[in-house]
């Protein structure tokens, strides 16, 4: 087969250079052009010195991405600027895998009301796959344009899903108390991510108001069929990367940690990038890779299902995920490019 | 009034070593005697060179004890090594605020289910107070044992503490989920504890099993006359020092944020360490300092109530709560020597 | 004597904030006017919330400072808007105690060499002392204009001055590579501060360029008598708080430890915040308090004297000394208001 | 080729586990066997959860590896213990790169002198080759012992090596200020790595008696036939990995910035793993790869030539070093299995 043609748009921010990390050896994919408004003309190796030898290609701006011929093309845009883009280019000329949040709601509603903006591409809403490959494979498979999931909610989605396929726990009654580390803020400085701020700081943030809880409640909907509330508290770990979500929720009918362990290994036994483990997790064992990784624990006392999940959220929580996607819509083998082992200590 | 006369037991760990940090410039304390194995014959700021010039008393074996006349002994000691300590010394030769786990407990039953050992003074059990001066201040007045409450527990309880008094709500559906700094597990090196292994990680532990599980029950029993059934997940933060807790519960009736807000402000009104704050507030607000910053927070949609606590663990979790303790027990006025701002950035 | 009346110019950034955590408890101050031109209108605690409760006080605009009638007022501005303050409202109103470069350097040519604008008010610069007790205490007392040192610089002088002072080394072969935290280059965000570019990093910056080289240089120079060369190495260090130097330089005559040792301590023997050590210290040795811990030793091999010092950059490195300074030139103890023992672990 | 049969001797620090990373998806590799006394029947992924599913091989004895074919076994044992399995097992089983100093240094008085014990296999030391590639390389094509660089040193010869082997520089006048992160300590717990002392900090330590120092002369004078005298100052960083090593020497000859850089890059031309940059680098740009980022500039003022070195400890100062020595060895393309570009933010 020949290689996977594409391009990134939007390449100064870190699932932008997250993206050129993983495909610069991908064994199938050629970048052809990777843009940035504000820095076209330099070489993308000015902008990230780590890829110094290794990513010499020039910065090109978005309007001359038409001159490539491109099979998939990847947005690494903020929100907002994202849909512009797919409402300009439409999903004839190539497919687009999305990384920002414009393309994963159901409605345009929905989106106005979270996100604050109309959405202006609202008649392309229904082409877009969430791109949750574990969950929905083969809408991905065919899909022309894969809204990206969020980080938050590829780790709590993974960890809720078994239990609300299974109809095991209460929809209404779910807590996920989720921690990332700063790079899932993005690479543009603000006070809230200022150095010293941060440094051996902690603390909550967007407490019932933060945009991933519609995006976890429409996904595990549209999976499991359940209509869940979810109340959903993000805080700030002062790390760079990786999110832990701790969820609670309550069992429907008896449980024990046996079943539910088995419940968890029969539903991701062929899944290569989620693993079940007997310990809970910590964000280092998936440091850099596109692993998953998934503890469940019954707790007897408080009749309390607790799940704890680790990603790394650039990569299985952007980037990585991204490439999956990518793998899947372009008919390869969908752990290619993917394969580097956790990064630790 | 004369100076008081302390002695600290057990001067090698953080706690010990905190004790000295906020007593030294206590206008109206000295201290007489600091003890410890390892380092005995050395000085004090040998073992902890940032005191050099300021706390260069040596170092004594706790076998010397007494041979000094002291008004109040603080017990820095590990948990299980304290007890031995109050059963060989008895109540009456000093007063003792022991910062161990020994003596918060009520029953020696639930102490050896949850320590693992058994209790070797249960008689003296019964004597001890729980030293959270904001719900038992006149018991501590009295007190000639106190037990210095647990960090994470203190956390918990002044979240959660007005929401049981006024039984707002539900006891049984209590989630508290906690993030502490490396510093509360204590100065002893240990494969989890190891920097490569902490930094940059992020992990939970002890899920549900933990011991200070117990100790929040019972002390927002014995304060609020409900039993509650909480379920705490305790997380650990690549940080030095700082705890955060997120809670989760469930209102019994009615309730907005103003309301709320009404409860917990009128609640710590006279609290001059307890500070009720609009925003969720973050660790180094109240670093190296004895406040704990307390907010709340409705979410009408998932009808939950959630608070934000934070507090530095070796202060108000530990040596500032227990100087805080002193000063009742001995009569002064109740935030000498702990005024001190916090450090942030 | 009646409590000193201080304004503080510039409350927003991290020299502002530090002043007020100093100040609030120093017995004999008042703190009359916080001025900020962004947060005027607003409470101090609500910029800087580690406050609140005990920082209450409104931010007011630089333009209402004259209503005050103040002893001595804190410029905590930054390079460049200072001088213009100063030069607005002359020496006679106040006392000035500058916390920017603005007045470090003693010539308008090396001021605009090395900062690369004009100086505006060269006729000034020859009123303005260099604020270093430990070098310059006698002319600090009388002076009106005192130009804080920079944090670089406080540590590197320290270690060099008794060296260049005795003619002990070779003025034009001295090595000062530093390591600084983060909040040495302000409370404003950048690129090269944002917390996941600092995070797990570390560089070197300014290589040879940097403009705290002259400010050593002239600083050493006034107090020994020799001209000297040096080169500064500054390093980005992924904390928040700290400054660590190491100097390396060639003897003149023959040296050995116990002589360095004497020199060192004869010379530091009477002050308060110097402190030497035996063993390399630490910067948390020194966290949070206006201590600067020096160490000495001569390597015979390479026949080269290095030194280690450390200091709080925010501390020792500005508003600690910048109070220490007041308190000369107000004719106060020393330490008053300083005495808080350093934050470790 | 048939795949190179390795074995990996002490499984449970962070060398060997860095090995494991590396090999897993090294396409000419079979990893055969892993030793470990202390887990020995534990799957390597117990002990390493990062690699839980793709390191499932169960530990052995070192006393079982007979029992296996080899061409290659990895030594990652302690200083000390390494000796005594070469001199058990000889040089004629398979081929040993050592990642332990036992046989960097080239006289057994050295090392007993820097090292505080005998060697026990003097008569082995003459066999072993220095595995610093980028000098060493002929050599090392045909050696059956090679002697694994420190990390120190790595990150100091490559920075130093072009000046002495051209001359450039005064051997006797060299200062090596190096800074390493906290995994290169080892993953054994100390009171010096307890996280709560780390965090926040920064030290110097060894301060003229670090044993990589007659390491990094011996390998310098090897290659540049120059007997230097260095002067070597390492520090510890709060992070996990990485070493920033900042040098400083005095030219022997007129010289200037164009002129050097000349000079490094047709040094490092054709080395895969150097890179020469303009700017100074940081250690993220080589976070998790086998890269070596050298920067050099000349200071004209101080007479003086600088440069800036940093790798990844684990990596080129470690485990990623030793596999490019094993792909020599064994007639491989060098950077096969290494081309992982670096992790950054």
């Amino acid at each position: 087969m020949a290689d996977i043609q594409v391009g990134i748009v939007g390449a100064t921010g870190y699932t932008g250079s997250e993206l050129v990390r993983l495909l610069t050896y991908h064994p199938e994919v050629t970048i052809k052009a990777v843009t940035s408004e504000s820095y076209k003309g330099e070489k993308f190796s000015t902008v990230h010195p780590q890829f110094r030898n290794f990513a010499e290609m020039k910065l090109i701006s978005v309007k001359e991405l038409d001159k490539y011929k491109l099979d998939l093309v990847f947005l690494a845009l903020p929100h907002k600027v994202s849909m512009g883009f797919v409402k300009e280019h439409g999903l004839e000329k190539f497919k687009i895998i999305d990384l920002s949040a414009d393309f994963r709601l159901k409605s345009a509603d929905e989106y106005s009301k979270w996100y604050g903006v109309e959405h202006i591409a609202p008649e392309l809403m229904e082409n877009a796959v969430y791109g949750l490959p574990e969950l929905f494979r083969s809408k991905i498979r065919g899909a022309r344009l894969v809204a990206n999931p969020g980080c938050y909610p590829t780790s709590a989605i993974l960890a809720l899903a078994p239990l609300l396929k299974r109809n095991l726990i209460d929809p209404n009654e779910i807590v996920v108390d989720s921690k990332s580390g700063v790079s899932g803020a993005g690479a543009k400085p603000k006070d809230a991510t200022h150095f010293p701020e941060v440094f051996g700081n902690f603390s909550a943030y967007g407490v019932h108001t933060h945009r991933h809880t519609p995006e976890i409640m429409e996904a595990l909907e549209e999976y499991s069929g359940q209509r869940s509330n979810i109340l959903f508290t993000p805080h700030l770990l002062p790390i760079d990367r990786g999110i832990l979500s701790t969820t609670y929720s309550k069992p429907l009918k008896p449980i024990n940690n046996e079943l539910l362990s088995d419940i968890y290994e029969t539903f991701y036994r062929n899944e290569y990038f989620v693993r079940m483990v007997n310990d809970p997790p910590s964000v280092k064992n998936v440091r850099g890779s596109n692993f998953a990784d998934v503890f469940v624990s019954f707790d007897e006392r408080t009749n309390t299902i607790i799940t704890v999940s680790v990603i790394d959220n650039l990569v299985k929580g952007a980037s990585g995920q991204a490439i999956q996607n990518m793998n899947i819509m372009m008919d390869r083998i969908e752990k290619t490019g993917l394969k580097a082992l956790p990064l630790s200590p």
